[in-house]
């Protein structure tokens, strides 16, 4: 931790699941429109008053200056591990003269309202920086008295932390895992202390880390898909490029349409990246939803599911249930689950599910924010518009659920959401 | 500079042009067989001496063990500088089983014999790390009993050296350069010392590094094309393939077959890389045999040519007639001079032949070994036989010539060569 150091410095600093959702953004809606918003999902926990305005603006004004280096676009178009190439050359070159866009940002009942507004392929690029800004300047800001035995104390806590995780996740030697972790890390060098960890000590169970630029510099492989922000838009998009034939029609059909966009956001992703991304994430609109109207071909063709909210076991037997429908051997599947984990629930679903499913696990808030006098926050940034429309995500806990009320209200009904799962955001 | 430390860390921490050659030799001759040789063209300096055998084979022996990481190979992947892609995925996956072969080290006459024979693909990526273990265990050994005092001393004086190239430098702005200083370097750090100096005071004079570790970790352009090895090997492959149809034509038909074998080499590197590696290597056999009977093509279609010997001056001229006899504006073609260069004979070509072509250099020993004390020795690796027959380098500088005294009389008569520009290589 150095209080007064840039937070953003590289442009790989991010989630590598960003990159394949920006080339889509660019390539097939490049002059779509959106909203993020910043939400603290943390209650009692006013960040307004723990961070100030002049540090939260100084350093997402340097971030708008990082660029990505030729080194850094080499790497990115050397990345084989899901398909190759991956990225197109007119994407690259879209990256090469990309800079963060502008931000809104101003101080609501002791909260930062920080927004992103414009074209959905430059704004995007915005979620992962932003939240690590705010991650680490909370946890400057929480610790900004500490002596310099204090900080030693709080890394030597997070440092018997990992140690105990270690020796329980040794204890299934079939167990791997991936660090999610860069957007709610405690400090960024912690971040990376905890990744060469991971690499020394877990080495066959480790397989990589959603970080790219940690990716990129400690030789491990770059690990991530998708998100809801795919399939979020693409309800407003598909919306708006919806045309009723008799003006008493729309509301129907438009709920027909919404309903479809699910779909249409999987096989867009199966055109641009094949079998190598191909894990669905299912809980966009709750993940029963998902089960009950994914088409065939997700349960032979697609590599696996995505687990992020509800109830993880519930979730396995679904997954099941899902390949049994279409005929399809669960045991060929990979499920990963990814919905605040720590490694004793790790454990848990890997006894329940071991010969049911493959599994992997990422690990985040648990694996990088987990240190002495650091309680972390459920910070999220979300699409909250799209072609001028409110987005909506459900998910299988209502508690995740973004949207304004009537918004949320109506994607209910239009996709029979009767999920009665609630449980509040620890991470 | 660490007196014990690994010198051979990377399998980027070679010259960028080994690995189109290499991707040659895997592609069109992966079962060829070859021998290299060490040669320290240095005289009065005896490295057995100053050397001890264990250092060496420590060195060397480490080295076996490097092999390329993940980080490394995307980046190789992603290399778009030349032409995209440039290395195909069966070369990468060579690369990723890849370790330096075995080698042959014996003491003869105060020297270190040090071969390496087998495969071209295997043994060529040798010549680079072996260069840049005895030119740093040459090094450390010259300066073993140095003081702390002492060393900051030798390095200051490389600064002030430094310092005064960068001032002859930036007198001529329309002066480029690059590094080509690795195999000669007088240490590991002081080579990454000189090209950050070279990225921060001469950014827009600066065009990048040979070495490709430093490209990719301070984000400079790996530079490089062919070296000698392509043409020498050449000759041995065709001669070997030839078949006389009458007992009596072999030897009047051989020779036809050695003297093809020059514009053969360039038409392969041709197929494969096209414009974005073609700057033709032309001294092998002689520059005036390679303008002589170079075709029409290379003038036209060629980036331009690479001066490594013999009178760059004359060169310079040399390359105006081949351009003018085939019709082409010499204007159109680039130069680069490559053959112990220092920042007065820059200035000097570059007046002489400003206007006239266009130029870049490649500074070598000069800017990588140029600190107080360390005295740098011209020493080679260079290929002696290709399919079991001795290879031969006439060059234009007949004190260069590499290949056993009958073979190079043998060559002389095949190509016509009549140059008698000599000069003793102090780098």
């Amino acid at each position: 931790m150095h209080k007064d150091e840039q937070i953003f410095t590289s442009q790989l600093d991010t989630d590598f699941y960003k990159f394949p959702m920006a080339q889509i953004q660019f390539k097939d809606f490049r002059e779509t429109k959106v909203k993020w918003r910043l939400k603290n999902r943390t209650k009692g926990i006013n960040l307004a008053n723990i961070i100030p305005e002049t540090e939260l603006r100084e350093q997402l004004d340097e971030a708008r200056k990082i660029h990505f280096t030729g080194t850094e676009l080499r790497y990115l178009r050397g990345i084989e591990v899901y398909s190759t190439p991956m990225f197109s050359e007119d994407f690259l070159e879209f990256l090469k003269n990309y800079r963060l866009p502008e931000y809104n940002l101003e101080r609501v009942d002791g909260e930062w309202n920080l927004e992103f507004e414009g074209k959905w392929c430059e704004t995007s690029l915005w979620e992962i920086p932003a939240l690590t800004i705010i991650s680490e300047l909370y946890s400057r800001n929480i610790t900004k008295h500490y002596s310099g035995f204090e900080v030693e104390r709080m890394y030597a806590e997070g440092v018997e932390r990992f140690a105990r995780k270690k020796e329980i996740l040794r204890l299934h030697p079939g167990i791997t895992f991936s660090d999610f972790g860069t957007r709610r890390r405690a400090f960024k060098d912690w971040h990376e202390k905890i990744v060469v960890f991971c690499k020394e000590e877990l080495l066959k169970q480790f397989l990589g880390t959603s970080n790219v630029h940690l990716a990129m510099k400690h030789d491990l492989i770059p690990i991530g898909t998708s998100a809801h922000e795919m399939f979020m838009a693409m309800a407003g998009i598909m919306y708006k490029s919806y045309k009723p034939i008799h003006e008493t029609e729309e509301y129907a059909d438009s709920e027909e349409v919404i309903r479809a966009s699910h779909n249409v956001t999987l096989e867009n992703w199966w055109r641009h990246y094949g079998w190598g991304l191909s894990i669905a994430l299912t809980d966009t609109y709750s993940s029963r939803f998902a089960f009950e109207t994914m088409p065939e071909s997700i349960a032979r063709d697609w590599k696996g599911f995505r687990q992020d909210s509800g109830n993880p076991f519930e979730y396995g037997q679904w997954v099941i249930d899902f390949c049994k429908k279409h005929g399809v051997d669960p045991k060929e599947k990979l499920v990963i689950f990814s919905d605040g984990l720590d490694v004793v629930k790790i454990c848990d679903l890997y006894r329940i599910f071991e010969g049911k499913f493959k599994m992997s696990f990422g690990l985040g808030t648990n694996l990088t924010n987990d240190i002495r006098g650091v309680r972390p926050i459920s910070l999220v940034i979300k699409l909250v518009e799209a072609c001028g429309r409110g987005t909506v995500k459900l998910s299988d806990n209502i508690a995740k659920a973004i949207g304004k009320p009537e918004d949320i209200e109506k994607f209910k009904k239009i996709f029979g959401y009767n999920q009665n799962f609630r449980e509040e955001c620890i991470y």
